[in-house]
Order: structure tokens, then sequence, then C-alpha cells
């Protein structure tokens, strides 16, 4: 409050902001911003925001964090809410910054393999861009039609080609940040080395709206190999045979661009939803793809090690179906009202048993769990059906704690790729020890004393 | 001080380290800790420091800092002392923390392609011992054969394979870390994606010893690649020839594993150091490697792109002496007792520019500077020869500074791989605003409230 007596001065804003003069806007009028409340998780926000600022510039994000930090507003952050964990729910008399309008390509530096952009730009939008110069951005989450760069560099999104090119902190090179008083800070380098100061850049990645606001985002592309992909499939009776066979790619000589793992259960989901003719197979379905010259030999020969891993039916081909059977994943589980997930992570080595651990939790307390996962990585989501009966959420739940916990006590993590946000917050001191969550908390006041960003949020 | 009337009570340290009962041994005699006070800079300890303590366990490192903390003394940290910007210098009155004496590796997993080890570990021992799996540790810095892992760490040191693989920070996925007040704090994980917290692995990587003391380390272990590496040469009459032809090899289809420069000068020096029958250039020699099943194809490719940037002669071997000869390159300027040098980056495609900027700085100011370079990542070191005269330190002096802001002015940064340490402080305000140095600043004094960790350096 700006004087502790009344409450936040909007208009004070919005003068602000008409000062500047640029096309941002305020918007305050329920119905308008009640799109702009959630995100795609299971989350629900409490109370009503004050208003909704759709920036333009970073100017306009410094002057609506200014006014945040000067009258204590707390601060939700959004791309395109397609987030899973909650990180963009709005807060209780507080501000919704929407990046999705920051949404330009300012340059593409095509013999440097750099890509300066405004955070709000659409993921697959950056992609198609760099393509017309031979390069590729190698984020792609399965939403990458729309989510955009900048919650992509929040949440250090990963997707389906991280286990070749590695997850989004890989791809940043350099930030701005608009910070919680609304200075603006500048990270990172142009160059491929920097070792001058601490490393902001990486710090500000997965910081899920809790350090500081992304406005500019400096991204590294890789060239696009040669040549046509190819794609393989290999079913699989046994889920722990798929795991092996996961483990045995990773470390053979044909490194794929794109492994995952649908269980049976997955399968049968995703085809129900969008019939493409899989076979929902006994375990599980191993799916991926090659590139480079040499594409068609490494499938063949990664299919050839899944068959010498108990794989019963192997196919290549070099058609994207596959793929976008995997894709469709998530919608298929939503339309099915299926929200209660998570995001654990094993060492590739585990995979396996975490596979059949997932299997054996879900027999014996009787509840129905599908998983998909970014099988290369060791990145599983595993998804609940709510049972029926008063304490069907509670059992659910249950269920979910317990995959995790499985996935901590073969060294593993509680979130891979999604973050912590607000829906896994409980879950933090599990794998989190009291020093870590000690440092994790001082940083966060060294950056926002005041808490204004994302609180409660994230660490 | 401890009870701000007396000194430090060293006594009660020795009483502590021994009460463990571990072998850690705390060093008063001056002349047993004489070597722990300098690095391998130009740049010279002031004072005396009180003691040396030689850690061989986490608690151990822990006892020390505590003691230091509570007793407000400040604290060097070295591994092996290899650091060329003075990180690792003795205060006065300071207690020097070695950890070269913690150089277990304790752990290979061949499956997960980790390692887990102890700071003191010779980089290129861990390197040795995971050959042994058919694995390698990627940061080669041309000093691997005697620096430590916890010093590469540290520093987020790069080296002649950074280019293929990238650099410490990359290879690292988990730390365990004393603070300041003697707290141990795990970071990061065994998975290959966790975005749970901040991301502390990489904030501590490069701090150079200013946030922690780092105590173990899981890091990321690559394949060997199969069949023979393939080294190429590639000689230029002109400087300028060299870096277009490394602009267009890293942005063409046969990527080497190394590729660095040396300038005609630089060649001159090392031949003259240790003779291999290497001609020395018209203008520059670019020297590489490719690995893999592709290895002498893909040489070949590179050579032909040399021959079509201008290369006056070319050359593919499967000896190593060439890649040998620029690992010289630092011996054979500290035998000439050349140590005013730099490590400044540019975005790969200023590479061309940048050289012609170093000879046109050069020519101008009558002073002769040598450069090799990681080039294939826009990572040079320029050194200077010491003009004679009672100027000359300073006309040295100005090159240097000249070279760096130069880098600067092309997007590029004052450190690609040696850090800030104590020698280029007086750099940091030219690469990093006000805003930045601000918020560095805050983030260590919310990990070291007393300032006691590398006092005066690094940020
Ligand atoms: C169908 C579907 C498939 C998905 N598949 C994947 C997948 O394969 N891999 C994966 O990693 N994720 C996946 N996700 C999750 C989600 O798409 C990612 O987390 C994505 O990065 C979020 O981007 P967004 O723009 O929608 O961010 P939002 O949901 O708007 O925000 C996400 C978080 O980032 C913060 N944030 C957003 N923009 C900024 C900014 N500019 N500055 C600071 N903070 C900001 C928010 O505060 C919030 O904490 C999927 C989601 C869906 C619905
Ligand atoms: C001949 C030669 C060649 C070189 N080539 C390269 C090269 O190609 N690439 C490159 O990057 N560097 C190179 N260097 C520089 C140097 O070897 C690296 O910086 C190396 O990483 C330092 O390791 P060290 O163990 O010697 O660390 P030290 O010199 O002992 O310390 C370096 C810094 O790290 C800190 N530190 C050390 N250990 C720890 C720890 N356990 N916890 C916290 N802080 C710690 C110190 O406080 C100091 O700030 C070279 C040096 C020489 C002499």
């Amino acid at each position: 409050m700006d004087d502790g007596t009344t409450g936040p001065d909007l208009d004070r804003l919005a003068r602000e902001l008409e000062t500047l003069g640029t096309p941002g806007r305020l918007v305050r009028d329920p119905a308008e911003l009640a799109p702009y409340m959630r995100d795609a998780s299971r989350a629900v926000p409490d109370g009503a925001p004050l208003a909704l600022c759709l920036a333009t510039t970073t100017a306009e994000v410094s002057a609506a964090l200014a006014w945040a930090h000067a009258s204590r507003v707390p601060v939700s952050v959004r791309g395109a809410g397609t987030g899973v964990s909650g990180g963009a729910l709005s807060y209780d008399g507080g501000l919704i910054l929407s990046l999705e309008r920051m949404d330009r390509i300012l340059e593409i530096d095509a013999e440097n393999r750099l890509a300066v952009v405004e955070p709000g730009v659409v993921t697959a939008e950056l992609d198609r861009a760099c393509r017309a110069h031979g390069l590729f951005f190698p984020p792609d989450p399965a939403s990458a039609r729309s989510c955009t760069v900048g919650g992509n560099v929040a949440t250090n999104a990963g997707g389906l080609r991280c286990v070749a090119h590695g997850v989004t902190s890989d791809a940043v090179a350099a930030l701005e940040v608009v910070l919680a008083d609304g200075r603006v800070l500048r990270t990172g380098a142009r160059t491929r080395k920097n070792v001058v100061g601490y490393d902001l850049t990486r710090l500000f990645v997965g910081s899920e709206g809790t350090l500081g606001v992304v406005t500019e985002v400096t991204v590294r592309l890789h060239p696009v190999p040669p040549g046509t992909p190819r794609t393989f499939r290999a079913s699989f009776d046994r889920l722990e045979d798929a795991g092996n066979a996961v483990t045995a790619i990773v470390n053979g000589p044909a490194r794929p661009e794109v492994l995952e793992l649908m269980d049976a259960l997955s399968v049968e989901i995703i085809e129900s939803f969008r019939p493409s003719g899989l076979v929902v197979p006994g375990g599980a379905m191993l799916v991926g793809q090659t590139v480079g010259e040499h594409a068609e030999a490494h499938a063949r020969a990664i299919a050839e090690s899944c068959a010498a891993h108990g794989a019963v039916d192997t196919e290549v081909s070099d058609s994207d179906a596959l793929l976008e059977a995997r894709r469709l994943s998530n919608p298929a589980l939503n339309a099915r009202g299926l929200k209660l997930s998570c995001d654990v992570g094993v060492p590739v080595a585990a995979l396996a048993r975490m596979l059949r651990g997932v299997e054996e939790i879900s027999r014996r307390r009787g509840v129905r769990v599908s998983t998909v996962a970014h099988a290369g990585d060791g990145n599983l989501h595993s998804t609940v059906e709510l049972p029926e009966g008063a304490d069907g959420s509670a059992r659910a739940e249950a269920v979910l704690d317990e995959v995790t916990r499985l996935a901590l006590s073969l060294d593993g993590t509680i979130s891979g790729e999604h973050g912590i946000g607000a829906v896994k917050l409980h879950e933090l001191p599990w794998q989190l020890d009291a020093v870590s969550r000690d440092v994790q908390r001082a940083i966060r006041s060294a950056l926002d004393p005041r808490g204004i960003l994302s609180p409660g949020r994230a660490v």
C-alpha cells in the first residue's frame, strides 16, 4: 500500500504507463482478465487480481514492477499460461504481468547462431523463423505451438529433443531481466564462453518468475542436421525391458535425437483421443527420431538394440506420425480431465526400476496410472486416474507422492522440467534439505527483498 | 578476531581439526606455506598468511571455515594454484585453504556417465580413470596435467575440446559446497534434468572461491568417440583469413573436436621453446582435431575449407604433435617471462575483425603481441612483450587494455575462461554495468555476509 492507509493506486500506474506513450495496456475488467488468472495446471487462484498489465516494452515492465514494489502488490508473471505447476496463477489483490504482447523476433544472427527475441515469442514460431537460416531452436516442449520463449526460460523447459541438444538452460546465452524494483539487468554475453561475474543467466533460467521478469532472451541456435530424419518404434511386452533398452540406447553408438516412452495405458488414451493406428503394446512403446547423414542406419541400429532387449515388434519410418502421437499425450489426458500428474526424473540407468516401481505402486493401491516419459533423459510424467469414492482425490495424491518418493530413492528429482510453482511446493523439502532451502531463500530476498514476485511459489 | 581484542585463535582451530581425528594439517611454518601463497599469474600477495590448512575431509573444511567466519579471517582457497588471474593468492593475516589432498575419485558410474570426485583430483587423472570405462571428462585446459577439478569448477575452466563438448559448467551435475559459515550445502542432482529450486550448481561454477568451497563434484562424462582421432593444420599468410576460415568451419558440416589458432609470433615462441619442426606461418596457423567414425573425412573437409579461405598449406595427420605444440604455448611464454596476457572472447564471426584489430594495435603502439586462441569458441589469449624503458610496463598494460576494449566493442567478453580473480578486477566495470555489479554483490553478501571468502576478488 502506498502510504499504508489507502489501497494501491492503480490510477497512478495507468498514468505512468500512458506517459510512456507505448501501446501497453492496463486491464481492470474482471471478464477480460479472467483468462489470465490460471495456467494449465490443476491449481486454482484464490481471490481476484487488481489488474492485468499487457506489457509491450521493457520500460512498461519496469514501470509496472516499480509500481508494484512501491505498493507492495504481489505480481504473477505469465507467458502463454501453458505451465503445469501453477506458477502463473494470479494473486488476490495482485497484478498480473503478461508478456504475450512482447512477441517480436529482434534478430537472427546466423553466423554466430544466435537469436534475440522478446519473451512472448511462441516457441515454435522462433523455431520456424530459424529454419529459414538452416538453424533451429533446440527446446521443444510438447506445448511448443503455444508456449512462449520467456515461459521456457522461466521454467527451464525441456521437451522431446533434449536428449540430444540439452534443455533451455543450454540454449540461453544472455538475458534482459527487470528486477523486482524495476531496475533493468543484463546478463550473459554473445560469446560462447564467458566467466565474468556469477552466471546470472543460469540463475534466472528456471527461476519461475521469482527473481525477475525476463524481457529479452538471446538464444543459442543449432544447425539443422543434413538429410531426412527417421523415426523408430519398438513395442515391448514388459515395461522393464523398455527401460533397459533405453539405458542401452543412450550408451550405444547410435544416438537418437528423440527417445520417448509411452506405456500401454498412455497409448490407449492417445489412440482413443485421436486414432492413428498405433497398436497398444503389452507393456510399453518406445518412439524416437534419428537425424543427420546416418539417420537411417542409426534408426535401424536402435531398433535392433530394442529387439535385443526384448522388443516384440519394431518399425523404422520416415513419417512424423509416431512423434505426433506422443505430442498428443497431454491434450489426450486433458480431454479425459486427467491432470494429476508428476514430472519426476531418475538417472537413466534407473529407468527400468522406476517403471517397475510405478507399476507396483499402481497395482498395490488399485489406482490406474499411465506414464509417458522423455525416456532418454530419465524424465517421467505419470498421470493418475481419479479413483471413485469420497477418498478418491486423497488416494490419487497418495499415489503421486509415492511415485515421487520412489524417484528420490533412486537418486532422482521431483521435477525434471515443469518446475515447482504452487503445486509442488510441499514436495520441496523431500529433495532439498534445510541448508539448501535457506540458500535459495537468501538469494531470493537479496533480489526481491519485499517478496512481490510470485510470492509463496517455486522455492 | 574472536572477541575483538586479541588476534584470531589459531590454536583453537588446530585443536578442532585434531578432534576430528582425520589427517588434515594446519601448517604455520612460513617456509612450508610459501609455495601456497601464489598462483601462476603475475599477481603477488601482500603480507604474510597466518596458516595453511591442508584439508582432507569436508568436515575439516567446514571446521576451518566456521573458525574463519567466527574470527573474521580472510580465506584464500586453492587447488593446484595453476590459475592465471590471482584468484588463489594468500591474504595478509589470512588462512590458506588447500584442497589438494582431497584427491580421491569416489565413484565412476559408467551407465549414467557420471563420476563423483573430491575437488583435489587432477583433471588429467580423472580423464584417465574414465577412459578405462570408455568415457572421458570433457574439460581439458592446457594445464590438465596439474590443475584440479575443484579449480576447474571454481573458474569454469575451458580448454581445447570446449568447441565440441562445452565448458566445465556443462560437465557438472552436482556439487557439495561448504559455505562461508561452515554449513554444508548440496546442489544439483544425478539426473540429466532437474528444475528444483534455483540452479545453485551453475551459480557456484565460476564463482572463484567467493561463494563457498567445493568439496565434492559430480561430473558428467562423455563416451569416447569410436575410431582414431585425426589432427589437421592449415597455415595462412594473413591472420584475417585464418579468422574467416574458423567462422566457416564452425558453421560447416564437419565439426572439429578441437580448433585452435596460433599466430606467427606464438609459433616462433613455441618452436624456440621446444622445436617440433613447425614452420612459422606468414600470418597464423590453425590446428585441430576431428574424432569419430568420419574423423578422416572431416579433417580433410576442414583442410579444404581452410584452403578455400586462403590457407597456403594444409596437412592432415594422425599424430598428436600439432596439439601438443599448442599445449606448450603457456610454458613457452612463461619461459620467456611473458605473463602479461588476456583472455578475451568475441562471437566467433567477429574473430577475423578481432585478429586484425590486435595486429593494428600492436603495430600502432610498437609493442609485440602474440596470440593463441581457442578459435572455435572465439576465445583469444594475447600476450604482450614488455617493451624496454621505464614506461614499458605501462605501455604493455595499455595494449592489453586496448585489446580488451576492442573485444567488448565486438560484443565480446573480458574473460572467456580464466576468470577475474585479483588481476582483472579493474576491468569488471567495462563489461558489467552498475545494476549487474549490484546484483553480483547482493548474492555474494547473501551467502557470505562477513565477506571472508576471497574478499576483494572476482566480483
Ligand atoms: C500440452 C502441454 C505439453 C507440455 N509439454 C511440455 C514439455 O514437453 N516439456 C516441458 O518442459 N514443459 C511442457 N509443458 C509445460 C509448459 O508448456 C512449459 O512449462 C512452458 O515453458 C511454459 O511456457 P508459458 O509461456 O506457457 O509460461 P506460463 O505458463 O505463462 O508461465 C510458466 C512460469 O514461468 C513464469 N514466466 C513466464 N514468462 C515469464 C517471463 N517472461 N519472465 C519471468 N517469468 C516468466 C511464470 O511466472 C510461471 O512461473 C507442457 C504443457 C502443456 C499444456
Ligand atoms: C600452463 C597453463 C595452461 C592453462 N590452460 C588453460 C586452459 O586451456 N583453459 C583454462 O580455462 N585455464 C587454463 N589455465 C588456467 C588454470 O589452469 C585453470 O584456471 C584451472 O581451472 C585452475 O585450477 P587449479 O586447481 O590450479 O586452481 P587454483 O589456481 O588453485 O585456483 C583457481 C581459482 O579457483 C578457486 N578454487 C580452487 N579450488 C577451489 C575449490 N575446491 N573450491 C572453491 N574455490 C576453489 C581459487 O580460489 C581460485 O580463485 C592454464 C594455466 C596454466 C598455468
